[in-house]
């Protein structure tokens, strides 16, 4: 029988009628002959309240404690969906991260999953039953409770579904599939069938929050196909999977665009590394995540050096970056303004006129581009977040994106 | 140095202001030169509302589920506590029941403390921290986690003292220690200093629901003290320790009542044994709590026995009996109008006018007896329930325990 990991957000579990929707649409799955291991995040917006409950108690809660606190609104979503499921008739049991075997690193808030141990969860298989695993959460090898960070439950499903070879992973979510480019910014956006891995990793560190990257990742590692679908249908969506270079299709795939951006200019330093490594030691010590790094090379001894970062970690990067600076002379310079664009397709390197033909879609828009960065499967332009929106819309209608194609 | 726990029940950590108040009061015990573990319930109304969540799902949710669902209740406690005293830069950490080493049977809802594993707790000790821990819940040895039914973070403080040899357990809760009868019933009742195991026990069993009985038991059992006292002020409450028997009030202590009564009786059973056995191991199944078991001998072959349970269990130990009568003629009568009347002391049994003043004082009053019973500490009545608060009074007044004497 094959195993298939079905996950399940928050907002498909916000309240008493959504959960026993998706207890009869696991049954459901049951009854098709699988077996079933689902993987559920906090119910609504309780991890927000939790972090208010926090916030009011102390200005800066110790993360072990945070996490102690977050892990709650998983721990009450798996027992309500297995109280749903019981109530069907369907023999079930749930499993906090740690009882799942979701082991991670100490890093608290941000945890990394190390090892996923799926002892328990196969001997609760084999006894006929659903297997409820909380998401987001795991355990440190010295029992302490962790949290993966927003978004982790895509992680844990994934890693769940690689660690016990499953067949598929079902991420069920309130949009129907992947698109071409942010169906709300771009009506006529074309739902994708499938997407390689690649694409769908830079489609989501781009801004496309569909999926966790990290849950991409791992997806691609232990090669587990990931089936984006709609909690409220069950039309199939878009299929994650290795794309065979035949396939692939010609060029670009889709627009993503990130509008949580803050831009950071270090102005005047000198071209010696000592700088960067000091400053990005400083922030990766401080789990403060960049993005576009850019230095203009010169053949003076300063240079200027840009990267972005999230508008949330922009204070503590400023902070971070004040003290790595100490007594040295260069300025630092910052742009909350700013949102990123970005086109994405796993052909693109071989067609090396894509990124020319996004410059002239903006450029016919009069849009400014304050920093490019590119990859193999992708051209991102930070640009004024006030137009964001155009730059969007203008990228996509130059590569034909749209489903009237 | 010497250990303290100190335990803080749901209404002493009901909102913000209150678990700043805990903070302060658990680091001032830290100043005053003690190594502190705090154990501590769900906060106000918690586990209630998470109870009827349960219910909006299911109509019969699976009770390792519930336990599941209910234990989230006070890991949310831990963590705000926890952020609450670091803030007041105090070193803290807090534990799950699990993490704490709570080992429980697999009894879920009405679980027991089989053992308390205080290695992780001693670790945290030794790093100066304060170690908060989850009351009401634990984990069997098979990683599963239990709750202790009720008042279960009475056990869990009392079990935590005897694991770790702390000098004393302080239980903080909203009366300022054990009275002679229910203030609210009279109001003159006086607050004891001192109390013995054996009366608290029974104080505790007859209604005075200060403290689980469970937790009384442990206590006993390792003589770990414990003060009872009010979170809301500094003075001593009631110390609970084994009393000398030189030191022993003469007769009795107390009068505890209980209206949580509903009285069954058996009309016309066989004298023999063998439906005793039946009907009492039915029960024991269900975990339905039966007391004042009370069976009139008489010369005929049939007899009627009488027994109270809790009114919330009355359905559940009709069903039970009713099935285990099957074929059987005899009846099955209940009353859920009553109500217990005891009065207690450790001196009570060298002492035989006890009972006989005790029916004495309820006579003068015309308050009915309709079962009586006697262990070697106490005599209990079971009343109409309109009449039960009269009978406390009589008792408390005839046997001059009021705090004016």
């Amino acid at each position: 029988m094959a195993i298939i990991v079905q996950k399940f957000g928050g907002s498909s579990l916000a309240d008493t009628a959504k959960v026993m929707a998706v207890a009869r649409r696991v049954v459901r799955t049951v009854q098709e002959g699988h077996e079933v291991v689902v993987v559920v995040s906090a119910q609504g917006k309780t991890t927000d309240e939790l972090i208010e409950q926090a916030h009011a108690v102390s200005p800066n809660p110790p993360k072990r404690e945070l996490d102690m606190l977050l892990a709650t609104g998983e721990q009450v979503s798996i027992a309500l969906l297995a109280m749903a499921i019981d109530a069907l008739g369907q023999r079930v049991i749930s499993l906090t991260g740690a009882q799942g075997g979701i082991m991670t690193d100490t890093q608290h808030t941000k945890a990394r999953i190390r090892l996923v141990d799926g002892m328990r969860i196969r001997t609760e298989l084999a006894k006929g039953q659903v297997v409820i695993v909380a998401g987001f959460q795991g355990m440190t090898s010295t029992n302490d409770i962790t949290t993966l960070g927003r978004g982790g439950s895509d992680t844990t499903a994934v890693a769940v579904a690689a660690a016990l070879g499953a067949s598929a992973c079902e991420i069920f979510t309130d949009v129907d599939g992947v698109y071409s480019a942010d169906p709300r910014l771009v009506p006529d956006a074309r739902k994708l069938e499938q997407v390689d891995y690649g694409e769908m990793l830079e489609l989501a560190s781009l801004g496309a929050m569909i999926l966790q990257p990290r849950a991409v990742e791992v997806a691609a590692i232990y090669g587990v196909p990931i089936h984006v679908r709609s909690s409220f249908s069950n039309d199939l969506g878009t299929m994650i999977r290795e794309v065979k270079e035949v396939e692939k299709e010609i060029s670009v795939t889709g627009v993503a665009s990130d509008e949580n951006c803050a831009k950071i200019t270090l102005v005047g330093i000198p071209t010696d590394v000592s700088v960067l490594y000091n400053v990005f030691a400083s922030l990766a010590l401080e789990g403060v995540n960049v993005d576009m790094i850019v230095q203009a090379g010169t053949a003076t001894p300063t240079a200027d050096l840009t990267f972005t970062v999230t508008r949330e970690e922009l204070d503590t990067a400023l902070t971070v970056i004040g003290k790595a600076r100490g007594e040295q002379t260069w300025d630092i310079v910052c742009d909350e303004n700013v949102a990123k664009v970005s086109i994405v397709g796993a052909g693109m390197m071989t067609n090396p006129g894509v990124a020319a033909k996004m410059f002239e879609a903006l450029n016919e828009e009069n849009v400014p581009v304050f920093v490019v960065s590119t990859s193999e499967i992708k051209v991102s332009c930070l640009v004024p977040r006030s137009r964001y929106q155009e730059a969007v819309r203008a990228c996509h209608k130059k590569f034909e994106l749209s489903s009237a194609n």
